[in-house]
């Protein structure tokens, strides 16, 4: 399609070089970015800048973070015994967003897959082995993808540092809160029947 | 959900006030231009500031432009004796996407809508006024939505106009290529009766 003007132009073709987003949608979004005031696409263009440039990534954990060691890296509240092993940053925020977990995190930045030529050696196996070498983590807890690629990271994690001094666990599979078991596959409901867990009246 | 990180949190506030652009969706967009190199997230920026702040409107058709008049109303050889009103600036683009079309055009801006609270006096009526006074055009092209509102603003324009030395015509309303008469409504159908074209090999 042409395009009436070449900032107009430009401006789709960098839209839509965002995925998910097409030249009719792209469009859509710059047309609605014009009938408001040019404000909110200054604000807009400006925060997308900064994002790209003044993002850090935490040296302790590899989390986003606005400063050399991200905000629960310094939160001397948690429990440093309790290290958390996650593929991406946005598993962090998921876990965050749970409430439940108040101890420290690494983002390994993937997960080993073959498939896609991803190694150990691409992974931060080595900020593990600087955590557990502080002797300050009692338990080093898998929480994975429960596909192949995690149940690999995880046995490869278990393997290189199951000689030191610290417990291994994994986040529960089982059930999802709201399935119905007729519809559960099997392996989910085999796990969640061996790992049972005991009744409370809470649930 | 707590973002890691200010700039990604202001990010993704950002990106998530566009239209069909959930949170969820512009964190995803946002790791994705981390992901890329920082120049693609300044180039978008960019490209979005300048949008807002270089685009201009066309002092003649209303239509958007880099000039103070458009490429289309500048274009000399195009014909002046044809005048398209149109809504949206995205029915220019839509039409001029055809190449069957070499007048020029009117955007007006909208429809009258009372549901909308749009009337006449909300419309670029008097730039039509404008264009008939120059005595150049011929015949004025009613390019509208087949909607009640689109005929209503069609029929406000010819009776404004009616007695100036003018034709005026509309777009064909009937069978779109591609479709089957049993599913068509009969309104449509009915219309395409009542137009019908005399048939030549070219279809």
């Amino acid at each position: 399609m042409d395009y009436p003007s070449k900032v107009l132009s430009k401006a789709v073709d960098e839209i839509s070089g965002l995925p998910g987003i097409g030249k009719k949608s792209a469009l859509r979004l710059a047309l609605h970015l014009l009938r408001q005031p040019a404000s909110q696409g200054i604000s807009l263009g400006t925060s997308i800048q900064n994002l790209v440039t003044d993002i850090k990534y935490c040296k302790e954990c590899h989390n986003f973070s606005d400063s050399e060691v991200c905000d629960i890296c310094n939160d001397h509240k948690r429990n440093d015994e309790l290290l958390c092993v996650v593929e991406d940053v946005r598993d962090v925020m998921a876990i965050e967003n749970t409430g439940k977990y108040r101890g420290k995190y690494l983002v390994l930045g993937g997960k080993i897959s073959p498939m896609e030529g991803i190694g150990p050696s691409q992974l931060r196996i080595g900020s593990i082995e600087k955590k557990l070498n502080s002797g300050l983590v009692k338990e080093l807890i898998f929480a994975l993808s429960a596909t192949m690629e995690g149940d690999t990271t995880a046995y490869y994690i278990y393997k290189k540092f199951k000689s030191q001094n610290v417990a291994f666990s994994s986040i529960a599979r089982g059930i999802a809160v709201g399935d119905e078991l007729e519809y559960a596959d099997e392996i989910s409901l085999g796990r969640s029947i061996t790992n049972r867990t005991i009744y409370n009246e809470a649930g």
